[in-house]
């Protein structure tokens, strides 16, 4: 069922594609038609994971590469975490397959999603198949010598990933409500379960499979956390100052009354005609170009931009001085993850 | 996280009542609120499972039991087997959630289903919290002294079966659609992974956790898939041929267009004429009353309700066959296993 790969030894350097491809393998193996009764399901599977053949860009697989960097850094070889890599992925991906039925979005890497393509119930159930299948990758570790306490352990810290992302997801599905009251306190809260978990986990996970050490593990972990509250941030900020936002190319996520950071912070921090004003905006029909000019220049006043910009810096800043505390930093893992952070970190 | 409760020792009798409570209580343990700001999660999660405290009717907890039953079959005991007992009941109530919805069912046991009280988006999102809850269920098992090994072998089954049920649903949703081509081999297939995997895969588990004897294993999978079958199909009979069903209380599942066992065998086998009126009739609108009378007594004439009773039958008894072959059987134990195998198979 699960096929059987020998650990190859390491290779000199640590290319991205390379790591990429190696995880798109991984994958394939797990989402190849199984009987002909069922080669649908594994079709819409693979359509959504850009591994249809039809050369459809996928996602940035940025949540496999740190894991596999994490464990590189630590070990100076990645492949025996390929397993992980996919779990993490297909865990992703199943969230995504979910998240496009529940924000009824049609589009996502500019293809149609799931569900506009093959129905709600279809994807629903997809996504599900994806779910499952993201727990299977994990049991390939086992054929390639890792403890059972350790894959246990692994199994452990996703089943509680999940959970969290659902938590989360919860909480952004009831503050997305036009009248929902939601807070700075409770974004981060939202956040932390949403995107950090799954980016921190898939660090832990390497840490994990790389070393028995906890206190490394947990600075991993402290690594991976901070680097997913900058990621979110840092999108955040791109939602609404990003060139394609700002130029009118792809709509701002305030013109599609999307209560991030800056918006939550402007909310508690402007004065009170802003604050009202905004309220109006959100509460509002569709923004216009105009409508949109003015929300920017009333959260530019209370400070959320800066807010917000100082917040992403601050968990990078966090990110590095626990990747440093590590201590145990293989230098050309070191150099991939820098350069995933710098990505991460662009706003 | 996981709560700790220490094996209590075998109480002299096995009731179903007790053995439910007991199931409750697991589940409950798992369910219940961790933070405020995710009470709401936790809330229609309890819901759904009638675990709210309003005293509402719940499913029957057949799988539980029979795994609970096949662990206590082989040791005499139960306590030990409660974490598998509540972590497929958990994911059998995460396909309901999701089941509901691709369905478009607006009631479960009388109540309103999940999404039709709170929305697609968040009952979408609560079946996935249920699927995460079910893994964590399963990690309790290290906790009361089951073996790394034992526990990993557990979870492998329990996400293969996973995936199955995913499968299972492909089959069907694909199926049902108005001019979807199937026939009987289709459906066993259908069923096979829908139905028979996760009550094969309920009582395996207890025996897994009972046995390192593999041919005893294989034995109460045997018995568990033939029970699922045998199952599914006395199901068939009822939704054609039940009291409710007969008299117009509950609507038959030919006034439903489902394409169960006597409709696909009646396609397959009956005279030209009859097959093509049937056509007909599972194309066309909402079956009358005349209409299912109809379409009965063209099932009836083609062999359908014979076959499938037959079929039934053969499956029922096919698993005591396997429980008999398994040979280690608890008396105790068997009675209360023979009670739900009538109960199932009351056709």
């Amino acid at each position: 069922m699960i096929p059987s790969v020998p650990i190859r030894p390491a290779t000199p350097g640590i290319e991205f594609p390379t790591l990429i491809a190696e995880t798109e393998e991984e994958i394939l193996a797990l989402v190849r038609d199984r009987d002909p009764s069922t080669h649908g399901l594994y079709e819409m599977v693979r359509y959504h994971l850009g591994l249809d053949g039809s050369g459809a860009p996928t996602g940035k697989r940025m949540r496999p590469l740190l894991g596999l960097l994490a464990y590189a850094s630590i070990t100076g070889e990645y492949r025996a975490a390929l397993p992980g890599a996919a779990a993490v992925e297909l865990g992703h991906n199943f969230s995504l397959v979910h998240d496009d039925i529940e924000d009824g979005d049609r589009q996502r890497h500019h293809r149609p999603t799931l569900w506009s393509l093959y129905g709600v119930a279809q994807a629903i159930n997809t996504g599900d198949a994806i779910f499952s299948l993201s727990r299977i990758a994990l049991h390939r570790l086992s054929d390639l010598g890792f403890s059972d306490r350790k894959v246990l352990r692994l199994m452990r810290l996703y089943d509680t990933t999940c959970l969290a992302l659902c938590e989360g997801q919860y909480i952004d599905i009831a503050t997305s409500e036009l009248d929902a009251e939601t807070s700075v306190d409770l974004y981060f809260d939202m956040i932390g379960r949403k995107t950090a978990s799954l980016i921190a986990a898939s660090i832990e996970a390497g840490a994990i499979l790389a070393t028995d050490d906890d206190d490394v593990i947990a600075r991993y972990r402290g690594f991976g956390w901070a680097l997913g509250l900058a990621f979110q941030l840092n999108d955040d900020l791109l939602g609404i100052w990003g060139a394609a936002q700002a130029t009118g190319k792809e709509p701002s996520d305030l013109a599609k009354h999307k209560k991030t950071l800056p918006v939550l912070y402007a909310l508690e921090h402007g004065d009170a005609a802003d604050v009202d004003r905004l309220r109006d905006l959100q509460r509002g029909p569709d923004l216009t170009a105009a409508d949109v000019t003015e929300a920017v220049a009333i959260l530019e006043r209370s400070g959320a931009r800066d807010y917000t910009r100082d917040q992403a810096r601050r968990y990078r800043d966090e990110a590095l001085a626990e990747l440093d505390a590590a201590g145990v930093v293989e230098p050309d893992a070191r150099v991939r993850l820098e350069e995933i952070i710098r990505t991460v970190i662009s706003a």
